[in-house]
């Protein structure tokens, strides 16, 4: 029997045990939205923002529909004030007929208001600053106003029969006891969503876990989260956020945004999928993830992350010994996230001095050669020691294997019940088939 | 008295106020070792993992000394029974006499012992997986022949007087008794540190942090903590480590590794300067960080992801008028992390239709214009049209604000006392200074 007849056999002998997933979200949690979380995707708002991105108008409906149809909740739009056409696109957006709602964002202006509600959207997306610092040197308003302004502009949306958030801005840096009061009078007057933003990325998950928790006790309406990843904490701070109670995160494709952006849709789709599968598989078309990537990467003229989860070039890639040996004996070993599900596939990276001999007996075996255990060994060696010296290519180990078994005195060529003929998928070894998680 | 002017007036009185740093570390956790962390750095070990990697003898020494003129605690290196090379360099980076600890990373065999304890290194790194799946479709050994092995091979690095670190091997798929039956028992023996890796990136915070508190309570060793990224959350689960009672984070230039890799060593600079900026700077030279990520990234063809936490080209560029606006008022309104930490400056991006009247009234000030706050309105506008049409450069933006002063009537020429002749540093707006945080 092969490696790879043996790898199915134990493949269906996991599909029988049924696991409990300890990685997924923790039933005592009452309060999480891990299984229930919406997104709300800003790559036409917070995305606008980012250094290089101009969108046209025909940019931005290519990318609106393309995020419905991967099946994102919401989209958020630049605001109609920013500037003429910003309002035109927005008006535009809003008549595709799209399944998500469409959003705008806004500061808290009654001007801005009324020129808002007039595009056609779904829901408003409302922000002030709530810090010392942005009430100090952005807007120069106090608490006071701050509230009167909000349940001003939050009223008269509401009077137009659309969705209302309301958001405090740079949130983590604000007076709790404010923040509190602020959200308590805009709950109480109907709105539909209250947003916690960290708007400068300095959040932590337990300082997120706290807030959201304490927010969850004082409103009744869902709670949306915002994260910016100046530390690199925003794909964790909204999972975070969302074990807390917050309903839906705020996501970029592939976190443009002001800076170094926001929480990343790839990114989230990862974090989710590892918590609850069958949630995220039923809401989202997470086959269209590279292309929604590559759709935005062109448009802003950046390169995909080589370290991006999920759509890196590597992020299915095993390259040691031993991740070989037991990724080809079980890919659950070492993958927390099945390629599959993606629409990608795992690559087993064998022509290297980390190497080991499972991996090459499995090329063996893809090559129609007979060698045994221990002469496996010793062309791993040999293999190895090649790599000691330079980086090596597949045709490298290929030809390596393939002079040791013309050395060896009686070869055997296997019958053709063997792996079947070498094409480029087997090349790579990544037609190895991996038992489901959950 | 220019707006540039104005800036430094309130960044002195800023200066004067002592602030309490509220996303630092939370003094109530007294477990916690934000402020006191190391760095085990491992570009030479898992870093060798990643798909890209193959270092020349020369290149792991450049690599190594420049870590170590960043300031790492611990270098980490290959296995020196993976490949005769291996151990020839781990003897050569051994003989270098860094001020950094060296380390290599064995699997926990007597045979790879034997050979460690040969090389020169001043400790050893153990790894043996734990989790039902590795136990299965790795190694196939049971707990207690793991234990057994693992007192062995400790014992006898323990002979030779150097450092000895026991790891399971992914942890958080692991039986938590069985952790802790071998955690206990290699803490008696004396081991220096105890590890936790989460080798397939499942871990989220909150499990972060429940199992390293519940470690701490059955060793009295240091704890070491290692994290995948394929799920985005390995910086956030490195800092939840730390905060409750990890002493010591595995990280890699750039986090490259197996698939998408580990904490990277610039991310968790970000995410540790936000919370303990004094510790950070006395121990690290962050200003080194761009040269040393170049390094790697030339030495493993990758490019810096231009979403990098710090170094990421946009990491510190500024775009939407409300956030010009206010970052031209004290740059902490925006920022949690101060370029100048880095050697890097800051970017306001002021030539797109999102920009606003403050961003380009501090433009007409360094074209050395005089222009009324009506009229660089009536120019924002202009500019904000043509934004809505094209990509803008900042001659476009120049263009426009030269032609409408020419326009006006009697324009007047401001006196030498402006801000001085428009360099190129000026013309990108980053001299704009900060006060200080902490």
């Amino acid at each position: 029997m092969s490696s790879l007849d043996q790898y199915q056999k134990v493949s269906e002998e996991q599909h029988k045990k049924v696991q409990v997933n300890p990685y997924g979200p923790n039933p005592s949690d009452y309060l999480s939205n891990v299984r229930s979380f919406q997104l709300i995707e800003s790559t036409l708002r917070e995305g606008e923002q980012f250094a290089n991105a101009f969108f046209s108008t025909e940019k931005k409906i290519e990318i609106a529909k393309a995020l419905d149809d991967f099946g994102v909740d919401y989209i958020e739009l630049t605001s109609p004030v920013a500037s003429e056409q910003s309002r035109i696109d927005c008006e535009a957006i809003c008549k595709l007929g799209l399944k998500a709602k469409i959003l705008t964002h806004i500061r808290c202006h009654m001007d801005d208001a009324k020129v808002a509600v007039e595009t056609g959207v779904d829901g408003v997306d409302v922000v002030i600053g709530t810090s010392q610092f942005l009430r100090q040197y952005s807007h120069g308003k106090d608490m006071s106003y701050i509230t009167k302004s909000a349940v001003e502009v939050i009223e008269f949306v509401k009077s137009k029969g659309i969705e209302i958030r309301f958001s405090s801005e740079d949130s983590f840096r604000s007076d709790i006891v404010d923040l509190l009061n602020i959200y308590k009078t805009v709950d109480k007057i109907g709105v539909n969503r209250v947003g916690i933003a960290d708007t400068v990325g300095c959040a932590n998950p337990r300082q997120v876990y706290e807030l959201v928790k304490t927010l969850k006790s004082v409103v009744s309406c869902d709670i949306e989260c915002h994260f910016h990843n100046d530390t690199g904490c925003a794909i964790a701070n909204a999972y975070t956020a969302l074990e807390a109670g917050a309903k839906l995160i705020d996501v970029s494709v592939l976190g443009i945004g002001e800076r170094n952006g926001i929480t990343p849709l790839g990114g989230l789709m990862a974090r989710m999928i590892a918590a609850d599968r069958e949630y995220v598989m039923s809401k989202y078309k997470l086959h269209k993830l590279r292309d929604l990537e590559n759709l935005v990467a062109e448009a802003v003229q950046v390169n995909i992350p080589f370290n991006n989860p999920i759509t890196g070039f590597c992020a299915f890639t095993h390259k040691a010994g031993i991740h070989a040996k037991a990724i080809l004996a079980n890919p659950s070993t070492y993958e927390i996230l099945n390629p599959s599900d993606f629409g990608l596939s795992r690559y087993i990276h064998f022509a290297n001095r980390l190497t080991g001999w499972n991996a090459i007996k499995s090329r063996v075996e893809q090559l129609n050669l007979n060698l045994s255990d221990d002469q496996v060994k010793e062309v791993t060696t040999k293999i190895k020691k090649l790599g000691d010296v330079r980086p090596l290519t597949i045709d490298d180990v290929d030809s390596i294997i393939k002079d040791f078994h013309a050395d060896i005195s009686t070869p055997l060529i296997q019958a053709n019940d063997g792996p079947g003929p070498v094409d480029e998928e087997e090349a790579s070894l990544d037609n190895v088939k991996r038992p489901k998680l959950n």
